[in-house]
């Protein structure tokens, strides 16, 4: 296949995200950057541009500019579609534009600002028929999609349980009046929107439950709280969890497990067994069996399933990590929008990227675990 | 010193913990197991007090009967102790009678049948002057002391968080149908009380809650269910927690999370670090810190704080395990009942054994988690 | 079975192995140690037997006096087997005279002083036909037992590689110039025989290859050193090895590695797969497979084999650890001895412990180990 | 920095190491493919070149034909490295042709096919000054690097020993006849050399082990075999360790440990303390100190040295992994490159990637293992 030409919106200096997207997009060689409006500053966003040796003529001064000037340039030169690495509160509109300009978008979570966004965005999608993938990395990890497999083949029986825990530690001192920018933005509630912890790494967990079980939340119950003094937005959180089958679950995000780096983990029981993963040994997946040993399913190996197996690289024991997980979805949106082109079907395994509806579930999330955080009453409905 | 005498009530043939008991009263030197009421069957009270090479005159048909027989006997030769190992709902009576004749005790987890019975006991014993002596086993593991300890000498800053989690794969099939006497009376309310999971090891994590933080729950959010049909009590479960110096709190237990085996853990979260311990790693405690490496604390070293030195046996590098964790509580007991036999001052890692207060704490805990996963309102004081 | 009773060789004050093995003679209740010589100074022989509660009568001088005197007690009143926990070469002389006056024994590692006394050793056993047991702790681990039964099966195919390594680092320093009772005897070739070291720990390490692969080594080419200045015995080595059946191995065992503890490691690979134990996690098994998930096999389960089952106390999740196995060796010893007076057959799973042949083995291993680092040519047999 | 432009020799379709050298220069940016010797057959070479995008007309029909040709292209076009992952017999023929047209190097280990072909390899290198270097992958991983830096610093004292272990078990069976490509050139003396395992994985472990202890290696004792029936060269060996500063070593490489993926392992000890650091847990690095608790350090944390920061891309807690160490080779190397085009001195983090020296190193390490195997006398100097 032809590379897709990427144009980027956000991730100038210092951004921390705007680089992992640009490592994820170039790992497998389908994608090239192209043009971006990586910056509010003009200035910025060309000298960003130059230091990644883009054509200063395709450094915008704007997403606006950037969208319809390349929606003037002939069809083998413009492209192909765009990368929005922007705070929260700038999603949803790039999106849109980009979208109605005929460019498909890859865009980084939570979907939106607000969950009535969301819903526009999941409009736009259906109207302008384009190709739409949320970067929820950890459900990029191979054995976390092995672990979806063998869930959804039936292996362990009905699902009856579900564990979700996201412990950071960065957030543990006020950061943010040190003008770190990670810090300041995401405690922001104009550019974070309602949720500080829970919409930054809760709808991480949110989404690898929903992923991995193959269950939908009905209901919660939930308390956020702001732990360090002075912070506008909570730091740390927990959620019981009731799914549709009946099914529970116990979430929890905090960014203030001091010492704690970013070991995100999933476990799911059902009837005769269960899994569990975690971010830190990644390329391993428990799997656990009521009367028989557990088995230490790895990554690369001959017997792992078609979805775990399509998103690897490296043969057992080369371990792949966190920008590899991201890479897979760019990899994936790169192979669909790539089929849809050339009028094939894609793969089941190439359409397995987070989409708009994983967005909008993700922003209900937010929605409800606040709501129910200020509520007196113990379950709230999803 | 010379050995206690202990008196065994309950342990027959085919109870788990009894063996459990005999062993870690054992493992020291301190204790010697000379009389039992095994069995509500006078047969098999002999034919375990045979197989135990007790005299079979000090094999008894009843507990009442053991207490008060062995209370007629000359001082160097009658029982020092009880120990009580039955079901929940025969913990009450015997320990009462036991300290009304002038006999220490004792207890297994959790301290009685209902809260009412917990606070009782707490009178008899301020009225007896007994020493009491609840076997929470994991509280007696040397690294959940080192935890402790650390954390009480403020090393952490103002405590935040606390993660307690306790998962169990056993119940995860109607055992309770196969004639399992361990299933039976734990899924039983006439035996068991108000909690099945909860009381069985909900109370455990509870206890490490609270004896690593050095903190008190003062308020709860709980949800439990009774996952397998057909059973009659709680088989899982969960509770928000708040604690007395503002910070929260998870816990979790359950017993149907097939293929899990008994990996208790605790994490508490200060300002400046934390600490994590799990009962499969036991002799292993990781100390993190905001901004330099975990640090892997171990059994037998020169630098862990007198109470982990207090209580372990080998140096470094030679595992100790659950046996042991539980030997601790026995010996901690034995060593404080001869301090004060010989008038003298208990240490503070002699005392450091759950009590009735632990007791009432727990059952307490029992009453308003149950309480509380009945409840429509979302918080439950403590 | 009535209680076995015990008398102490060696163990006075001080000594570190001396009350490991009381602990582990007292932990399944089939051992009382009733009599004891514990120390080359009679006054140091009272006062621990009597802070042990033993009849100070039964507190000797010497050895010989204990094994002459208590050889004259009635039957139901002198002690049935002798424990000898004095340095090496300190094993052969009181070992020999107890068998002589009717007593078993049970014999601290490695068996003797020099190889010539081991197999003098195996002439007395087979003179006198008394039980022996020779206490190499780690083949004692359910863990290790469930290793060499699966090999022992079959399921592996034939064993193609050894891999024994047993790293420690407290003698990382000229302790020995600290009066460091441990480190004095060890390195001093007078009371350790030829060897530091390999005696101390390689003999542990070589014990463990042979038992758990069930194959003979048949050559070694080895290299030992002296690493801490002013040390008068290795302190460090390495054995490259050559097994009965071609298959190959190393073994590496130093006590000089700065910073371990005591964990001792096994690997064994087949044709089909292998098996990795470390001491640190005893209580799991590593089986590994040439196309399938590594299983991982844990005591107490329900799929464990008849020796691993047989040599645990606790269900699945317990962790039992150096004690426990420590004291396997003693009660399969008891067990054995009971058996045989009752003129029943002991069970296969009852006579698993380490003998006179292991004992001969690991002396040879010791007098080899040290021949090989002195040669020139690359390859002694063994 | 403008990208360098690549040229590979060697990666057609079907290679193992070709593909992961074109991810591990894509990653950074720094680097594109413009052309390629892909293979012998140039139909071949020409699918693969399109497949990657690349003009047709820089697909060549041979490696001769590809440096000639892009030396005649003006400087701003034509490539300016290439890099060789052929087989062991094809290493320096390219090497030495690409230097002498003005190319620098990036190469795949081991250096060359003989130990004299990398001593030539070398005064190449001198003669054309070109920028060399050899892919020795896991000298690239941060964790490795601190360790490196840590021992460099001192912080452990004199250093006295060290183990090195690479455990694989993919040529556990016959695959050779199986038309594996990968097992098939590797295990045939005419295209890997004298070597097999001892080439192909013991080279890595070697120069591990000179890379972070600092030290040279002086002499050795070897073991090799052939343990698959009808294999042809070595799959399984093991060398016992001289050291130029006294001390010892061990090193284990096999690639018939059935089970085992490709683990490669590294532990050094000084008088104070030792790191051990494994491919499996890459992104941890394990300090171990005499008296103090073992410390966690990890890639992307603030306390990390100079080498482990400059070779890492995400915070604490994002897993890097193989492709990642990889890319760190190929990153360094590039920025060398940039920097002396530019006439800056290339810091010392970026020059801290495998030159000749350690080609010339590891191809003698073949030579002397290989030797020892054969010889009568223990030790064979270096």
């Amino acid at each position: 296949m032809q590379p897709l030409r990427m144009g980027m919106i956000g991730g100038g200096p210092g951004a921390f995200i705007g680089s992992i997207h640009r490592i994820a997009a170039r790992i497998d060689g389908h994608i090239t950057l192209v043009a971006g409006a990586f910056s509010s500053s003009y200035e910025k966003c060309v000298a960003m541009g130059t230091s990644l040796r883009i054509n200063p003529e395709r450094c915008y001064a704007s997403y606006e500019q950037m969208i319809t000037t390349e929606a003037q340039l002939p069809a083998h030169e413009r492209i192909d579609f765009v990368s929005i690495v922007t705070p929260n509160h700038l999603h949803f509109a790039p999106a849109k534009l980009a979208m109605e300009h005929g460019f498909d978008v890859v865009l980084d979570k939570p979907a939106t600002f607000t969950l009535q966004e969301a819903e526009n965005l999941a409009s736009v999608i259906q109207t302008t028929n384009r190709t739409f993938c949320l970067t929820h990395t950890y459900t990029g990890y191979p054995m976390v999609k092995q672990a979806r497999q063998m869930i959804a083949n039936g292996m362990f029986g009905t699902i009856r349980k579900v564990y979700l825990e996201y412990p950071q530690g960065w957030l543990s001192t006020f950061l943010e009046s040190e003008a770190n920018k990670q810090a300041s933005w995401r405690t922001d509630s104009t550019k974070s929107g309602i949720a500080g912890s829970m919409g930054d790494i809760g709808t991480h967990a949110f989404n690898l439950a929903e992923y991995v079980s193959g269950l939908q939340v009905t209901a919660l119950c939930s308390s956020l709280q702001i732990v360090v003094p002075g912070r506008l937005l909570d730091d740390d959180g927990a959620a019981l969890l009731r799914f549709n089958n009946g099914a529970t679950g116990v979430l929890m995000a905090t960014q203030i497990a001091a010492g704690e780096e970013n070991n995100v983990k999933v476990r799911v029981y059902g009837e005769k067994g269960g899994i569990e993963w975690q971010q830190q040994d990644a390329n391993t997946l428990q799997v656990k069996w009521l009367d028989a040993p557990t088995q230490i399913y790895r990554t690369g190996t001959g017997y792992v399933g078609s979805y775990a197996q399509h998103n690897s690289r490296t043969p057992a024991g080369h371990p792949e990590g966190y920008l590899e997980a991201f890479a897979n979805h760019y990899r994936n949106f790169a192979l669909t929008v790539n089929a849809k082109r050339n009028g094939e079907t894609p793969t089941p395994e190439m359409l397995d990227f987070p989409n708009i509806n994983d967005g909008v579930r993700g922003m209900r999330f937010i929605e409800r675990v606040v709501a129910s955080s200020n509520a007196q009453e113990k379950w709230i409905s999803f």
